[in-house]
């Protein structure tokens, strides 16, 4: 008998998240499926981890049936969780998502998306991050999830190198106006982010951070062109940030006190 | 007359943290230098930024003079609203530390201090994080406070490539056992961690994140060999993520449904 696939689900919107549970829905027709999701919404944590205080796990049940594990910590630290405590066996894959809101250009790096499956990569395992790229409150992820399902079986055939993740956007738009799926770099677009400044009832100041993104890089091999173009945008990623072209330059600038 | 240099300095172990002092009675022999840091420690947010809540921003007093200003966010929201808001002009350098621990290898993504410098790069501006590799209590960081003053100097005057920042790491010897500089890039070591079950008095469990930094990676030019042998690293880093030499292999898998 063939082994089941074993696939870890995490994300930062929450383990009650909708985009989570299409996903997870999808998944289970391929895959056994664990859970391990922020108790809360943690979006843009970055890659943090908690190591200032103990972590919490609770039990949580949908339907009157055991459904995965809230954690009371980051995208990340339910992953490390999952791998290194709560799971008997490594899974095959780690699945990040579904994030409702993109997570293109320099929101990577802030994202809690990301960083989960970051975390499954560093632990040795094929991982790719799934988001729909709109904000709108009843979005349909159906066919994200079933693309994710599609990406799954692919990613498990074919591997992915040590250190290399996928991120991957899909654009919030119905089945038959897809027009493909391309491989994209990280554009270069900015937050143009600015603080309001505000008084609270007893006249003490505090700040709101707002703001948009602004796209720098109007080539069409970037993840937020994909998007425009409502074509999925699956972008390989990976957590060496060294930029090798600069280390020859820097050997140039004979730096020593 | 010259227009003095203006430098930007934070960090994650907080404005009063022993290391940021040093650095900035370093910097102040050569630059107006500007402090924006967190109010509490902040050790391993990663590239967190807060946007749920508001943040509070407080001016701190040393000997009884103008110091700096608190935030109650993270690094990267320091720099983003010393940058945006509380400062009249951009300045010339962001600097981030000097950070009480080392900052290498796999460790570079959950760091706090290298995500300040890397806000400040995302915003425009040349920035380095720098580190001392120690966690004794009593930490001298008075060589690494010089080397980062001399550093400012030379990034001042050779400038940086937008997306690049200088991920500095200095070995916790005295200066007459500094055995020089080395342009490094990011160790592929990577943490075995655990997590460790506890009950607390309640008999409820809850779980401790312990682990150490195992190198996968013995060449002789990554960070964390430099600072074995007791050379200081200077790593250029990037925010854009992507893994160039996996696009055209990821063109070939046909991802369709």
């Amino acid at each position: 008998m063939e082994k089941k696939l074993s696939i870890l689900v995490s994300n930062d919107d929450g383990i009650f998240s909708d985009g989570l549970g299409m996903l997870v829905k999808e998944l289970q027709s391929i895959a056994a499926v664990t859970i391990v999701a922020p108790e809360n919404q943690q979006s843009a944590v970055g890659h943090a981890i908690t190591m200032h205080r103990p972590l919490r796990v609770r039990e949580v049940s949908k339907d009157e049936k055991f459904f995965g594990y809230a954690v009371d910590g980051t995208p990340a630290d339910c992953v490390k969780l999952a791998i290194r405590h709560l799971m008997k066996n490594k899974p095959d894959l780690v699945i990040s998502g579904i994030n409702h809101g993109s997570n293109t250009a320099v929101s990577v790096i802030y994202s809690g998306t990301v960083s989960a499956a970051t975390e499954g990569t560093i632990l040795g395992i094929p991982s790719f991050a799934i988001s729909l790229t709109t904000f709108e409150p009843n979005a349909d992820f159906s066919y994200a999830a079933k693309f994710a399902r599609q990406l799954a079986l692919k990613v498990v055939e074919k591997g992915l190198p040590f250190g290399t993740l996928l991120n991957v956007n899909v654009p919030p738009v119905p089945e038959n106006e897809i027009r493909g799926v391309v491989i994209t770099r990280q554009g270069k677009s900015i937050w143009n982010d600015e603080f309001e400044a505000r008084r609270d009832p007893g006249n003490k100041q505090y700040f709101w951070l707002k703001g948009e993104l602004v796209e720098l890089d109007e080539e069409e091999d970037i993840d937020q062109r994909a998007i425009l173009n409502n074509k999925i945008s699956v972008t390989p990623i990976q957590f060496d940030l060294t930029n090798y072209s600069l280390l020859e330059v820097l050997r140039t600038w004979n730096i020593m006190l």
